[in-house]
């Protein structure tokens, strides 16, 4: 071995994460029954078991998006990875596409756009607002989209945008809708095939109750006859492989060049034929993120979606009724917050970056910073997934009034969890 | 709830995948320790633990890579994620490519390289043989590419290119060097510093012992450079982000729209400042992903990177002996043969598929089948990662003679224990 002179590494501790409750936007604190599937040891890519358990995570992700779409995956990396497969799939290079932006995730969703070649023309309301329907039909009307898109509940904001009416009237005007649903899948109502939404993406990092690395998708036949119509297969998977892929027309099922999709890893022609029945190879399944994301559906379904609505809606209820209790005030919005989420105003007399800090080191307990122009001006608290419980509502409320105090804010005693144990009476 | 008629789903079994020894190109068997890693809980984004975890996987994946390259991360994504990183990054639509091809992988770089933007130039060489240096000099000098991408180990045809000179001739001609180390890192040599490669990647499902889902990828400090001049900065991350992103040359730090990077997901500027001290968001960091990649380079380097790579090279030889001593012939150039795996080629009186299907069913063992030109011509036998072991290879031996005798081929009775046993002895 050649001599590079590198400095040995030390080759470090076992991994032994210090305890934290993890209640900012998210990533959170993953179900323990989660990461005891994901301890589970590998099987074969195309073993009957691991196909069997990749069909059932499709049947389950169906139920979590409450649709009948066939195309229903997971997509290999985290939500955005999702986000950007449906971008990148659905819009041809030269293709219009609207973005209503309501926050930080409006701006991803713009910039991936752009990113796939598209025209992107851009709708905004301050951060802390939803657009109506009128305003989103309006700006359709007026851009004419090959496809809108929008995210359902943007964190950055806790905001989440009403979606009844939305995909129908794409559809009237040609257009295919496609909503980033990763902050709010399972904490809040999400109809995929009653909202007519065409393409749809998650993240298990939510109110999934999982880790990142993961996004489950869901594609409806429109967003799938779009997608078909770009379809190439590998040179390498080819019987003939010295056949000219460049010559792409004249290979039977081959995208003409100039349709072909700009990713490989996030064609999803491509990553429907390997979850579906032609099993053609693509990537190599990331067998552990599949058995983690299959548990979190379980989770999910066992206990009712409705009911995991209603848990998300009572302790998100009761987390902003604490927080006032305490005297602080919520930003945005509040009739059109996520369940899952809440922002809370820094106030004036506090260094808003000691205060978490503190809650961290001291109790264990993260809660969220912000971005863009709200950075330093709120801090976002999560009740999602696992933590979307009582006694983490809580341990929270009461630590965070007595950090607030050791830093000199007025704060009401017992104010924010009285209020919230009044939400629970 | 809408009623959607969904036709409900039976939530299923907790997972319980049937025992299999993977023997196949991989994914193979995990290692358990990594899976009691991935099974710690989380802790958030910004931790001071999570950001101390990565920073000491970076310094890990350093010395597996057998580099000093600061830019040294993982890419949330299969292996395939981590190629596609790596040449979207690092190809400017237009640019030449040159792919040489001895396999299924080198047209996967060349189909990747094309859906960039490319011009792409392809050399090949028949499967089961590698390329002479001189070869590949000539078509640099004949291409005058800007990147050279390269496969090291195809497993495809089980050929390990050799790359010593390639990285200092491609900078005589001023072209970049990738490599896609993918199935042959760790359990073969590789020397990214000394062999001036300027890019590569890599997954954790072959030698490194882990399941698929992260990749870990490393740049020189000239294919830095490249990527920091397609630099741009999303626009929910900045103070003001009504600035219009379209005039991205007016803003700082943001490269003019031509030569930014087409994907956002894999745009390792992005990336890198998220590693990096400026720890600025892109993706949620896969933390389960992490923490397994994090003890994968561990326990490569607590048995030695050169002492892993003999034991790869022992149990290699053992099953290259014990097929033949089944009496069957290898497929390819063997003296170019990875350590970690072996192209068998199947006996006319058998059926390869019902072979292979009864050592799953009935021993619980996987081997590999192959693709495009060898399918059904030649199973793949692996040998790596935590299956690179002596008890790992006698069985699967003893197994596949009693199968192939029971499926009407003639074997040598004991034969392929037998040559193995010599290897060992």
């Amino acid at each position: 071995m050649h001599d590079v002179g590198l400095l040995r590494t030390a080759v470090g501790a076992p991994v032994a994460p210090p305890p934290r409750l993890l209640m900012g936007p998210g990533p959170i604190t993953v179900d323990p029954r989660v990461l005891r599937a994901m301890s589970a040891q590998l099987v074969g890519q195309y073993d009957p078991a691991m196909t069997a358990y990749m069909t059932e995570t499709q049947a389950l992700y169906r139920e979590v998006f409450r649709t009948r779409n066939e195309a229903t995956v997971l997509v290999d990396g985290t939500s955005r990875a999702g986000i950007e497969a449906a971008l990148v799939s659905l819009i041809t290079p030269g293709d219009k596409v609207l973005v209503p932006v309501f926050g930080r995730f409006g701006h991803l969703l713009r910039e991936i756009a752009e990113r796939c070649g598209a025209e992107v023309h851009v709708r905004e309301v301050p951060w802390g607002q939803v657009f109506t329907l009128e305003q989103l039909e309006e700006a359709v009307r007026e851009v004419r989209p090959a496809l809108v898109a929008l995210v359902q509940g943007d964190t950055s904001t806790t905001m989440n945008q009403p979606l009844e009416g939305v995909g129908a009237m794409c559809h009237r005007h040609g257009a295919l809708l496609y909503v980033d649903c990763t902050a709010s899948l399972a904490g809040n109502p999400f109809e995929m095939d009653a909202w007519e939404v065409d393409a749809a993406s998650a993240g298990l990092q939510k109110c999934l109750g999982g880790p990142s690395g993961s996004s489950p998708l869901s594609l409806s036949p429109r967003a799938v006859a779009v997608v078909d119509a770009r379809r190439s297969v590998e040179a390498g998977l080819r019987a003939d492989p010295y056949a000219d892929p460049l010559a792409d027309g004249a290979s039977p099922g081959n995208a003409p060049a100039l349709a072909r999709i700009r990713s490989n890893y996030f064609d999803l022609a491509m990553i429907l034929d390997y979850w579906g029945e032609k099993r053609l190879n693509h990537h190599t399944e990331a067998t552990t993120m599949l058995y983690g994301a299959r548990e979190c559906a379980r989770l999910v379904l066992e206990e009712g979606l409705p009911q995991g609505i209603a848990r998300h809606r009572l302790h998100g209820d009761a987390m902003l009724a604490g927080v006032r209790g305490l005297g602080l005030e919520v930003f945005g919005d509040v009739d059109h917050k996520m369940h899952n989420v809440v922002a809370v105003q820094i106030p004036a007399a506090v260094d808003g970056d000691a205060v978490r800090a503190e809650l961290l080191h001291d109790y264990g307990i993260e809660i969220g910073t912000s971005f863009g122009p709200l950075a330093g001006r709120v801090w976002r608290i999560g009740t999602m997934g696992y933590n979307a419980r009582k006694d983490a509502v809580l341990v929270t409320l009461a630590a965070l009034e007595a950090v607030l105090r050791a830093h000199g804010a007025v704060v009401e005693p017992g104010g924010g969890t009285t209020a919230a144990q009044g939400v629970y009476a």
